[in-house]
């Protein structure tokens, strides 16, 4: 007994599936690199192109909101039931860099659909994914016959989360009461494949850090003085070797402290996934799996914390020798983070460590820089139950679970309005995000499109059912 | 009972100090900058002028010998005895670069005596010390009436020392007939201080090795693989973190085999040195001392093996972060030798080490430079004790013993010729070598003529007891 029959929406999205891919065409026109300073009024015209696409998508309300950098785009939809829940749907009008002669059989700003896939730059990340929310709404509002949502709906859809959301936090903190919501959507990620629709459930957060390692005043000659002083490299590879145990799990005291370990269930549902790790192994360019004990590649990269050094120096590296005692070294390290870890514990847990470790003879300073958090949501949360939903009836098909190992300005977002985050992403990893010849899947596309629509009226009739 | 009062000596050197002094700031204006190309012409002409001051001299024979890089000085002086030993004396004819920009009180190549001493590029090293075996061989003939000296002399002065001696092995090699000796004296070091006179009795080898680490074919990111697969720079980390054990001694298995430890005498003579640590921190620009435990620090940097890393880098080392995995790293290691090790079991060693370290999914490769051997010549040598005899008439002072931490091409003749090296130098750490305002004290200067007129009579005379 559904409120949206299923017939509805794909009949509503087939008769106006041309329109919306012809206004997405035209978005993903304009290029809206934040990287890159000579595209920043590109950006500034991606922004007001989506406000008043919104606006005459039916918002009723529709923003630029200005940051220190790039202009972000807010959109509120208010239901006509004022005890509807609030959604506030995340997403980033910006892309990454792109030119044709990086590879791109066609120009990465002039969209071609190909063989059922719309090429260009955005078209996956994140504006094919920011738009299904329009044409999703519409369907959900005729499916139904509703006049508004069944939620309130909010869009929040930055402008420099390809240059690392450097405002994002300050604009979160600043609209905070604008942005309240019951749940956070994340349309900016992806799933296991075409035949494997998934729904991710936490991304890990990140804490990183510099160390700077010094010992003679100058390059010395190492004869004269090798074996005699402290070697500021050798402290330096000493940290990065003392950061795992032979179990290769992280040996910094205190790293585990709080840690959510997986449940057998979520154990279970990764090991249930169609995990090829030898075509796993060919993406990645890498000969063998290597990481903690205990864990599968899909726990490890997923909800296992981890301490990485992404880099390091200091010496001679040119060609040829140089018999020196270098004066410095520096390690780049960065840490991520699952739930239940606490960035600034670990701070004090890295810091703690390096003291205790560093040589007599030895300065050392460490810089940290901003922290993400980890986000994650159990699998039996109402709202992630409302995603799963409305995916398995768009796909149908069962939809498993994932997670994403990388980190997020979602998890701002988790932490500032204190709301669960949920990911609902329609991409696949063939679709070559920040890579030449991004594609989107249209079939996909259309089915990002009636999941939204179905969404909706299921997170609607969660919180009727539950008051 | 001496051939060789040490009168005479003093009063020739007396008499001939001004001219001798005069010819040497002559060769000390010529710019003989080996590393600098466009002072090639000025090392050739270095080399000629030393020819034609040695022809001057005495000796019958002079040649320029040509290299691939910068030509080599012959001479050689005969004894009429014919069952004298034969020595050859070591020296180089370049210098280091200097620009009076760099902090010169004076023209590197405009010599100055000033309070004393002598100011000029190449016045200790190694042209001053070259020098004063002309005036030193003079001496020797006039204080004991001989026309011919007392040993069978040969010097042999390189021209490319400062720029490491590439030429040097071939060069022996091609002459090791002519240079055949019963031993080398290598006047290219110093001595402790003015107040302690010393003979330096050996030089560590050198092995030096860089080894690339290969992972992921390109960066990958850290938070999507991160804790999945290996990273080379960790391995490159663990790799510098297991050079050595908690006791600061190298922990390749096999490093130490054959290693000709110090005798108690050594060490006691060693720890009889007015050796002041503080100070020598000082000059390390160091805050501590570290190294081998159980042994002192001038053992260490002396007569014990090190391995040391002169450089490591991999992955990001720009400002800010990069979350990646690298593809790469590397480490460049050195490893300072001791009399008894051998450069070709040490690479095995390493190579060995390395293997059985690096783990799956990481390729590595090693690349071994050439090596350098260590030379030793145990304190009872009669030639050892001839130079401790000249240089305590010399001196009028007891004469100690000391070691070179750095490693040097008289390795080759050592090994090329079967000859002991022995070390006549009268340079003191104060003489800035390599530095702006390099001198050398006149009065340590003509001490060492003094040295060398009274050692060749003493060499001959040993020989002749021998017999």
């Amino acid at each position: 007994m559904s409120e949206t029959p299923d017939s509805a929406v794909r009949t509503y999205i087939d008769r106006h599936r041309s329109a919306f891919l012809d206004d997405l065409m035209q978005w993903l026109r304009i290029p809206s690199v934040s990287a890159q300073p000579e595209h920043a009024e590109d950006v500034r015209s991606s922004a007001e192109w989506l406000a008043a696409k919104l606006r005459e998508t039916g918002f009723p309300a529709t923003e630029v909101w200005p940051t220190d950098g790039a202009p972000a785009v807010f959109a509120e939809w208010p239901s006509d039931d004022p005890q509807a829940p609030t959604v506030l749907v995340y997403g980033h009008h910006d892309v990454q860099p792109a030119a044709r002669e990086d590879g791109w059989d066609s120009d990465p700003f002039e969209p071609e659909i190909r063989e059922g896939r719309l090429h260009a730059r955005g078209a996956a990340d994140d504006k094919g994914q920011v738009f299904f929310h329009t044409l999703g709404v519409r369907a959900h509002l005729a499916a139904t016959g509703r006049t508004t949502p069944a939620v309130h709906l909010k869009l929040l859809v930055e402008g420099e989360e390809e240059s690392g959301s450097p405002h994002f936090r300050a604009l979160v903190d600043e609209h905070a009461d604008r942005l309240a919501a019951d749940a956070v959507i994340v349309s900016d990620t992806g799933m296991w494949s075409a035949d494997t629709p998934t729904v991710c459930t936490g991304m890990r957060g990140l804490a990183e850090c510099e160390i700077r390692l010094h010992g003679p005043g100058q390059d010395i000659h190492s004869g004269s003085f090798g074996g005699g002083v402290p070697n500021p490299a050798t402290a330096a590879a000493r940290l990065v070797a003392a950061l795992h145990d032979e179990h290769a799990r992280v040996a910094i005291p205190g790293f585990y402290d709080g840690v959510t370990d997986l449940t057998d269930r979520e154990r279970e549902l990764f090991a249930e996934l169609p995990f090829d790790e030898e075509q796993w192994l060919r993406t990645t360019a890498s000969t063998a799996t290597h990481g903690e004990a205990g864990h599968t590649t899909l726990e490890r990269i997923w909800a296992r914390p981890t301490a990485e050094v992404n880099g390091i120096g200091g010496g001679y590296q040119g060609p040829g020798s140089k018999t020196i005692i270098p004066s410095s070294a520096m390690v780049k390290l960065s840490f991520r983070l699952v739930a239940g870890q606490d960035p600034d514990h670990i701070e004090k847990a890295v810091r703690a460590w390096a003291a205790d470790r560093v040589p007599a003879g030895i300065r050392h300073e460490i810089t940290f820089g901003a922290a993400t958090r980890p986000c994650l949501t159990p699998l039996d949360h109402p709202a992630l139950q409302s995603v799963v939903r409305a995916m398995g009836r768009a796909f149908q098909q069962p939809v498993r679970f994932t997670r994403e190992g990388g980190s997020g300005p979602a998890a701002d977002l988790q932490e500032v309005l204190g709301a669960p985050v949920l990911f609902l992403g329609i991409s696949v990893p063939s679709d070559g995000w920040h890579a030449p010849n991004e594609k989107v899947e249209l079939d996909l596309l259309l089915k990002g499109v009636e999941t939204a629509a179905y969404l909706w009226g299921d997170l609607g009739r969660n919180r009727r059912d539950g008051d």
